[in-house]
């Protein structure tokens, strides 16, 4: 096949920071040709793709010309001019995900709309042009407290999404297009990663646990498998499997989920590529995902998701007050912890919450799990 | 550290084969700054290291001014200019494992006679200069058949070891000093990864049963764990453990040993680097070897062995009769096994024989795991 010997298909990917270096590193296991582009010459892919080329991700003209340099395009990161890739697909380059699905999936306004057109379970949720639009109607009463307002577009790493209690927080909103949705009553939030190839072939990872910072909102870690019943982790990937059919989408689909507290799933969000909760995956599943992606979008058969250990995944964060060339305070009290695989996305600066890395835990008991996580959290930070 | 931030320190690897790219791959996790010297460009760890240079390993200009480019130095082949190590160590590079332990191990002879002064158990053996010393020795009855003769140097793969049954088999036998062995009766043949730092840690993967193809006297496959008595992984173990620590090893010291008929045993051959029988680690325990050789060169605590799941490892050689640009042959019907992952390492020729690539397969059951193997064996193959 083309694309492990002889003259090799070309495997370009939108964005190099660390979604791509490590889709770069899954590619590297069977030798394959692969290009990234990223504004920043200091992007945590350049030097585990095979070529690196500087460039804006929301350019016309950076992304027409990277992705003519492709056979097949793939992304890491949503947030790439779409005009762009239509022009490509017209000039045979294979794009996946198709601009079609990123188009339904970046914009979260129409993703929700996708979601309730297609029956695909999510929560109640209205649109407003901009602040003004929302206010007038809390006024009508319209709206009310508590509410979730989500940036339509531009979100990303828990950022654009605000989960309002009374009027004051209001200010926090910028002026723009949002989404509001009705605040759910969750007993837990999942995610479910499912992968699909151009023959049709649908694979799902058994749900994750996602555990978040109240503070950051951010991914505080996340446990595999997910501590919830085997019907909700069942029905969990049959709506997975119908979410990534549904849209369509070569490559992984990531499905962020809650478990409500009356026992139904309702989607979140998704996003149509490797995703923060599969971290895990590298270690602790038969198949990465990354190395998933990649057999979606080169429609190669897809890989046994199989958990061979419990896990627990955290993010190395930059840690609060911190800004500037960056020192990993302590990590040689945490590289021989048993069980524990460090991995860092070489970012030359940190600052407040950045996400410089990540350690996934294995071990077959959860408290084990929990506890080697406290240990890495009293004797690790991220430093300037 | 200095390994992980700032400017960072620069470990070269002398030698840029699949063990010198896995060891690149390994590094790629940290984000290390590493740097590979090999006398083709197409060599499999190019690509794969921050920095490749060409040059002849065995050259004492080449690996002088290789090394004068690095803070630490390892390798990935015992076949390298060794008085250029001991140059560089006076100019104060930081070398594991030490010239000293290169010395004591790429010359069968001497290795032998370590094992033999320091009370590692190994076969009883003799020198000879040449082959008609050796000659010489059976007329008078010294030596006797069956016999294993071992070319005192420069075997690799299993060439240069012959197991003699008859004079006719002398031969093939190429005229240079030797080592001759007692034919031991063997149980089973297994190896044991150990791994050192320069603080003093040691530690030891359990071990590997290796089932050899007795026509190539290549490993055919190996699985982890050996099915061979707790009491036997144990004393393997402690053996390996002193054997390391006896060399004064830092990095990886690979101990292959037979398990006699009668229970014991022997050490067969040693190799301070990464090793066939340890590339299950990558999928199948906590730690890789990769990683591990990588902790111990570079003083850092010493990663976890534990096996995370039994595993079979099968070498993907290039098929008799095929020489020339690589095609592999069924791929689509493999890479979609259960359990399985497969590694290329992009070799763009293959020939008969030649190590392409490996396959691991997971699964708590041997049976299962055989099957899968037979299934690759009679679906894919590797051909020009």
């Amino acid at each position: 096949m083309q694309y492990f010997s002889g003259n090799k298909i070309r495997l370009g990917i939108l964005g190099a920071g660390q979604l791509g270096k490590m889709l770069g590193q899954a590619a590297s296991d069977w030798h394959l040709h692969t290009l990234a582009m990223d504004a920043s010459e200091d992007s945590p892919a350049k030097g585990y793709v095979t070529e690196f080329l500087k460039g804006n991700l929301t350019d016309y003209r950076d992304v027409l010309n990277f992705g003519r340099k492709c056979d097949v395009l793939t992304i890491e990161i949503e947030n790439v001019n779409v005009e762009a890739l239509y022009q490509l697909q017209k000039e045979g380059v294979s794009i996946h995900p198709s601009p079609q699905s990123i188009e339904k999936i970046r914009d979260k306004g129409i993703q929700k709309e996708f979601f309730l057109n297609h029956k695909l379970p999510s929560s109640p949720f209205r649109l407003y042009d901009n602040k003004e639009a929302l206010e007038t109607a809390l006024q009508t009463q319209k709206e009310k407290f508590p509410m979730v307002v989500k940036l339509r577009t531009g979100g990303y790493d828990g950022k654009g999404v605000f989960i309002m209690q009374e009027r004051t927080q209001l200010s926090d909103l910028p002026n723009v297009p949002i989404v509001v949705e009705d605040l759910v009553a969750i007993e837990k939030e999942i995610a479910v990663i499912a992968a699909k190839n151009t023959r049709g072939e649908i694979v799902c990872y058994d749900p994750v646990e996602m555990v978040f910072d109240p503070q950051a909102n951010l991914v505080d870690y996340l446990l595999s498998p997910a501590r919830i019943s085997s019907t909700a982790i069942q029905e969990a990937k049959v709506l997975a499997e119908k979410t990534i059919a549904t849209f369509d989408i070569n490559g992984l689909l990531a499905v962020e989920m809650f478990l409500t507290k009356e026992g139904n799933l309702l989607i979140n969000e998704v996003a149509p590529r490797p995703h923060n909760s599969g971290h895990h995956s590298i270690d602790a599943c038969v198949t990465s995902q990354f190395q998933q992606h990649l057999r979606g979008v080169l429609n190669l058969p897809l890989g046994d998701t199989q958990i061979i250990c419990p896990s627990l995944m955290m993010n190395i964060l930059g840690a609060d007050n911190f800004t500037g060339p960056v020192r990993y305070h302590g990590i040689d009290h945490i590289l021989g912890l048993k069980g524990t695989n460090v991995y860092l996305y070489g970012k030359s600066n940190t600052k407040p919450k950045r996400k410089m890395g990540h350690i996934t835990i294995l071990d077959h008991k959860i408290e084990n799990l929990q506890a080697t996580m406290q240990y890495i959290k009293e004797h690790f930070s991220v430093v300037a």
